[in-house]
């Protein structure tokens, strides 16, 4: 009751600000595809950015940051990374309002910056303290469990971004799967 | 003669593009940050997506793709790599231009879209031809010269999105000089 037209005005707004960004998109436009009235959309939520941040926290929720969370403690490491590479793949939706949201919260005044900021470094703190409970302060390969988490965090965006620019390309889920067995070490399992 | 309106107009484009978008930002805004109408402006750049092709070039001349052309035969690479991210640092605004950009871009009918998707071919093409011309189909870490050229992209524009969105963070140079130092391989110089 309420729940399911709630999950279709976020369904459209993705849509549309995948299509032409937070700025671009209105509410009237985000309305009309539900069959809603502006003031119908702002019974369901309030203003735009109220609207915003619930579709970031919808779309995490669905996200590979929870796949990081779930594997990363798994044995093989590089093949799970490779997994959160593979699950963009399988939700270009997902990747693609990610890539554009938090790219445009760096415009001036953008409602969703502090969220992406905060949310990167939940992220790379996580990743660093999962790789430091199982190596200490630094992996086998060498490298600083810190840098690797910022190293990490960087090839997913990055390897997100070219894959949106160009999906004619090389299998990012096995690239990824080499470069973080490298980074590990040979020690490592 | 006239070369000096148009980077005065090249410029208030960089600055209102990077505070607003490109969609977010108005001919008119861009006219009268330097003084000039609308039409005058437009005697310069003949429409709003000629501006921004004139500002991409203007921005790869200045920017970190020369420094990779420059200096990844040179024989320290890892250190090379690390002064490609530190000149992001010093030239924000350059490096938020490119993000805000190249994620707009993904928005749909978006003037840059095939700008970004053929410079981002052909610069990974130009670092695994390097690559390859030195050490053959792999490196000596065992790492595909093609994977390293996607991953070596990956880390360059991830470590950008991040030092955009924290500037508070660690020190991303030295990060990068590690992990590609690791990536290349025991043997590599």
């Amino acid at each position: 009751m309420g729940t399911t037209r709630r999950e279709e005005i976020l369904d459209a707004a993705m849509d549309l600000f995948a299509e032409h960004g937070y700025r671009g998109a209105s509410l009237d436009q985000i309305a009309e595809r539900v069959g809603l009235t502006r003031q119908g959309l702002l019974h369901y939520f309030p203003s735009k950015k109220k609207l915003l941040i619930a579709l970031l926290e919808r779309r995490e929720e669905l996200s590979r940051e929870h796949l990081v969370a779930d594997h990363i403690v798994e044995k093989d490491w590089p093949t799970q990374i490779a997994e959160v590479v593979a699950f963009d793949r399988e939700h270009p939706a997902l990747a693609r309002i990610h890539t554009i949201l938090m790219a445009e919260s760096l415009t001036e005044g953008h409602p969703a910056r502090e969220h992406f900021r905060d949310h990167q470094r939940a992220v790379r703190e996580h990743i660093a303290r999962l790789l430091t409970e199982r190596y200490g302060d630094r992996l086998p390969s060498g490298l600083t469990t810190q840098a690797a988490a910022v190293a990490l965090l960087a090839l997913l965006d990055g390897l997100q971004q070219q894959w949106l620019l160009d999906r004619e390309q090389v299998d990012h889920p096995e690239v990824m799967r080499e470069v973080w067995a490298i980074l590990l070490g040979p020690a490592a399992p």
